[in-house]
């Protein structure tokens, strides 16, 4: 019998964020440099180190409770603070009592545990940091509910994996694990005595590259102990070379263990096309060994959150995993503490995707509790960049601002049209989430100054001549270069009406004039832009083609960039370095958004999926199938030239599809069902 | 021969302020309530664990150098981040370069130790935490310079001490240490396996009550590994009673580690009035024993820094040690970090003070580097409290602010007049300091607001029928009670005319039928007070009075309350405990403050004391003599009814004396010779 007044279960509680920040003060200074550490290089934010837990409780009986805490702890009743108690277990009073303890703990999170009968620890419990502020506490209670394991123990999964190969070479081994991998290399069965030399490679030439491979460990002779030895860090790579000092060191055998973080393979997809199916699978077993702790640029460098490719994770992310753990946790992590006196990641642009990283979160999820939990936050960053506006009303780099569009040739000086746009949508942003929390006060000025700005953006960089945004203005003058930036952030956020929409098609994202874009990250927007304007099939020969590329070269994960007519090591080099490039960069995968989106074709309509459009698109593919997380639920796509499949388990979906040259719309019941419709497509070849 | 062109030595160097906030954060958590922890209720702000050093040198020759970090490192030079070393033993190569470092550390401190022939660590390497500003390094030169002890182990000296009885009792042993102290307890010649109980007082009263003394140590059996053994953590105590768990537990003998913070007795003082002796020499005392890692309030309780309390603290020191090092400590420990959203200690009041403290810093020790490194954090903390006024300009407690003032009966709603006083003071420091700065922009607006407000007090506050400032007006009615607090600061600020300074202490300070102060916090600015207008013979009988009142209860330290009304256990009872008052308080040290500023009439005119009066007044005593730090130098004076002797060795001093009701002035020379004036002072008796 379940006693209908006791909470479900206890979990671990903390200081709402700091769990998040912590971790990711933890995890910014993993990456490595030939060994030698390489922090991130921005501003680390830092839990709490003393806090204080409140619960006001109303008991018929006094009650047992057990007390567990990460940190050292004491427990008052009633603001009684001079009669202060620390046992594990603790009778509670009858009666109505607000409950305090206070936990300290300066090296990792303080976090609490209490259970009883009926007094849980949970997120219910108020924290302060006693700074007369009170917040809900932090928790994740499907994870973090055991008492003997707390929020600092938290690891990622390990599984063992096998080598597909090892070669014995003249002074070692040289051990391929068949494609891109992470987690913790095994040695087994050590005989003989012998310092190592480790050399990671993502690449064979990397790995065989003992003077310039990214990654590399060194291990003393007395570093074995046992006669199995787990590396103590974990590497990124595919391929090991191992050179022990002494020729008796021998192995039995080689693993490894791959860390990763357990999600739900919830998207899927198939087509007719096996090249994009490979692109697919590829794309999201890159995109799972970047969802980590949180969203990671790439695994191998920088191994850190960055806003800009955090934005673009978001959006796999919900036609993949949809696991919205990891999601709040980056942005958290990513927007640290007050006082704000830098940009996220030190990039103008990045502060502003952290704001469209809240927006989507909320259009994607329904969560409104999460944003509104934000909400300081969000005011307090936009004050920060509101407050660096120039006279114009438009941000600009000031000071030591980096403002990053793109790795391209192009110039950021002054007022780029793309940072107008993306400070366009965070005020919108801000708008939405004030009208969620109530704040009356900040929506209109939000609201007002987003219209304002917008208006401003079409008056002085739209340029009728060439059809298009043009990328800036510098100190009054007008870089008159056209851009693809501008152009496909202002057609994705609705920024342009119908006729410049068509302009911006033709003279600007299709037009071979005008410079193109080799980075995955920017792909990313470019390609999503052409599905917005229907050109489906354009983008899928692009796909095939980009990402085809990549494949043909025997990539077993997508990479930070790609240009094909590079040749040889040139596809390893980047950063000055032979082997800087990352071969497993999250903003590679973006095929996983760009099919789930565009060629699945769901996509929200109101928050949390309540409402949704399903539109799938053929491109040029004889047939697609798959399946694309909409919140709680699915929703299950198949579609051939003759006929659209569709059913769903949650929300009002509607299925939206042509049939001889007319749309038409069909509704989606919510209780598995198919329904099925007749389009007979004809297909372009 | 010394190579000119190396600096002095190489120092350790860290994030300005850090290590400062770190020891803070360590300290804030070390009081214990019967074993149990209460850590300080305020937010504690902390170190940032990932800093980066930049130093730009020229060389002609290669150097070797030595690197010592307390933290992972990781070197790297003119922004080429992607090659970096981590070697302790490093050649620098020759020419111009920016040598930069990174360190990390997110338990201790982040410090580096650099060392070889010409480049060493100092306060002119530049530091960030990677938040696009760049400060001069923290340093401290004199004590934190051996590469073996990095900041994080600093700890203060200890010396051994023996009790001065030791009294069996039936089931263990009374230890009595004669005085006052503070340390660690030693058992040594253990023999016999026993758990042990050991109970602390500050008097015997409470050492002997085991139900009810606030400081205990609960030890077990197998705490004890060798014969003699030292407790881990530090209390305050006179008496000690050890009570073992087994009988046949016997110590050969118990003695203690005194920790104290080594300081020049650079005050001095000695009088014809052997009780006042006492009085100074138990006030430098209790002071000695509360000038630790920073000012604190008490050694028992609360072991904390507070800011009001820290102010007389600094007034007391620049009497007695001059000890810049603490007040610098206390001064940034006390401010923490940014963003400001409460007050500082939870109190209104003290967030003022802490402007004073400035105020007086610079005055006293002409530092200005000092305050202007403070400047930043100075006018955020300022914004906070101007953006806590009320309509009228003024500021009061609003939501869940603590309005101070005074342990004493005043109802503290609304605007409080001595709050007031307090911005205003703090709005003359804002003024100053952005002089220091230069920041014309601001120095304008504060020097108005500050003239504003002044005037609104005049206006608001002064009661012409009573002759003296109100307390408050709440709710837009006065609270017509006259108390002191307002008018002893608004004449010692010297915002009173001669008639008001006449009429204030007459009807006001003088006046038995005003509501009298009983917290020695309060007296201090009292006896200030009366002594501004002349009054020290009564200033002497009440020192003689009340601090002598302590004495003579067998006080070895000053305590937090006196009320010379109680009797018995009241002494000791406070907050609703039995022995919750503090007897050892730094605010009870005040005659420190008042002999060396009113009798011995030392005080700076300009800062640092590059001009300074020398006024003494023997009040009704004989005669007195004793010295004072001014700066890097000292004043000696010597003074009975018939003649004043000075002699200095820094600054312009200008003796002040009367004659035959006239009064004169003579310079000092600062050369260290003696001057002599005859004043023929009659004695009234």
């Amino acid at each position: 019998m379940k006693n209908v007044l006791a909470k479900e279960s206890a979990c671990w509680i903390w200081y709402p964020g700091d769990w998040e920040i912590w971790q990711h003060e933890q995890i910014s200074i993993r990456r490595k440099m030939r060994g030698v550490i390489f922090p991130a290089f921005w501003r680390l934010d830092r839990h709490y180190s003393s806090v204080v837990f409140s619960y006001t409780y109303e008991l018929e009986q006094d009650e047992e409770v057990t007390i567990t805490a990460d940190g050292h702890f004491s427990v008052y009743f009633d603001g009684r603070d001079n009669e202060r108690y620390n046992q594990t277990k603790m009778m509670l009073p009858r009666g109505k009592h607000e409950l305090m303890v206070a936990v300290y703990n300066d090296i990792k999170v303080p976090a609490l545990f209490i259970e009883g009968a009926h007094i849980k620890t949970n997120e219910s419990w108020k924290v302060s940091c006693y700074d007369k502020q009170w917040h809900c506490a932090g928790s994740w209670e499907e994870m973090l509910n055991d008492p003997t394991v707390p929020p600092s123990e938290y690891r990622l999964a390990t599984i063992p994996k096998l080598p597909v190969n090892i070669e014995k070479k003249e002074d070692g081994w040289m051990v391929d694990f068949g494609r891109e991998t992470f987690g913790y290399l095994q040695l087994n069965g050590i005989s003989g005595r012998s310092g190592l030399r480790i050399y990671y490679g993502e690449s064979r030439e990397e790995a065989d590259d003992r003077e310039h491979c990214v990654q590399l460990d060194r291990l003393e002779a007395d570093s074995f102990q046992a006669d199995t030895f787990t590396l103590p860090e974990t590497r990124a790579f595919r391929y090991v070379q191992i050179v022990p000092d002494s020729a008796d060191f021998q192995l039995e055998s080689i693993s490894m263990l791959y860390e990763y973080l357990p999600v739900d393979y919830r998207g899927s997809f198939q087509s007719s096309n096996q090249r994009l199916n490979d692109i697919w699978e590829t794309s999201l077993y890159t995109f799972h060994l970047n969802t980590r702790e949180f969203f990671f640029d790439g695994i191998k460098r920088d191994r850190w959150v960055w806003s800009g490719d955090a934005y673009q994770s978001f959006l796999m992310n919900y036609y993949s995993f949809f696991n919205l753990d990891v999601a709040k946790r980056t942005l958290i992590a990513l927007r640290g503490k007050d006082p704000v006196v830098a940009h996220m990641n030190t990039i103008l642009d990045y502060s502003l995707y952290w704001f469209s990283g809240i927006y989507d979160y909320y259009i994607y999820t329904g969560d409104a509790a999460f944003v509104q939990s934000q909400y300081e936050k969000m005011v307090s960053l936009m004050d920060f960049c509101l407050g660096r506006r120039n006279g114009e009303g438009m941000m600009e780099g000031i000071e030591e601002d980096w403002v990053f569009v793109d790795w391209a040739d192009i110039d950021n000086r002054g007022e780029v049209s793309t940072v107008q746009v993306l400070l366009c949508r965070s005020l919108e942003t801000m708008a939405l989430v004030a009208e969620l929390v109530g704040d009356t006060e900040r929506k209109p000025v939000y609201q007002d100054l987003a219209k304002e700005l917008r208006a401003k953006i079409m008056d002085i960089f739209w340029d009728h001549e060439q059809g298009g945004l043009v990328h800036s203005r510098f100190q009054g003058i007008l870089n008159s270069k056209v851009t693809k930036y501008p152009n496909m952030f202002a057609l994705m956020y609705g920024y342009l009406d119908q006729e410049q929409v068509e302009s911006v098609k033709r003279k600007v994202m299709l037009n071979p004039e005008v410079q193109g874009i080799k980075t995955p990250y920017m792909r990313f927007y470019e390609l999503a832009a052409l599905c917005e304007v229907g050109e489906h099939q354009y983008v899928l020969e692009e796909m095939l083609d980009y990402w085809g590329g990549m494949l043909d070269l025997g990539a077993t994960s997508f990479w930070e960039e790609f240009d094909p007519k590079q040749t040889g090591h040139e596809h390893y080099e980047m950063y000055g370095m032979p082997y800087g490039k990352s071969l497993c960069h999250a903003w590679g995968a973006s095929p996983i958004y760009l099919i789930g989106k565009y060629f699945l074709g769901v996509k929200p309509l109101s928050p949390g999926y309540e409402t949704y459009m399903v539109e799938p698109k053929l491109g040029r593919l004889e047939w697609l199938k798959g399946s694309v997380p909409v919140g709680p639920g699915e929703v299950e796509i198949n579609m051939d030239t003759e006929k659209i499949c569709v059913r769903a388990t949650h929300g009002k979906g509607v299925l939206k599809y042509k049939k001889d040259g007319k749309s038409f719309e069909a509704s989606i019941p919510c209780d598995g069902s198919w329904i099925e419709v007749y389009t007979s497509i004809e297909l372009k070849q």
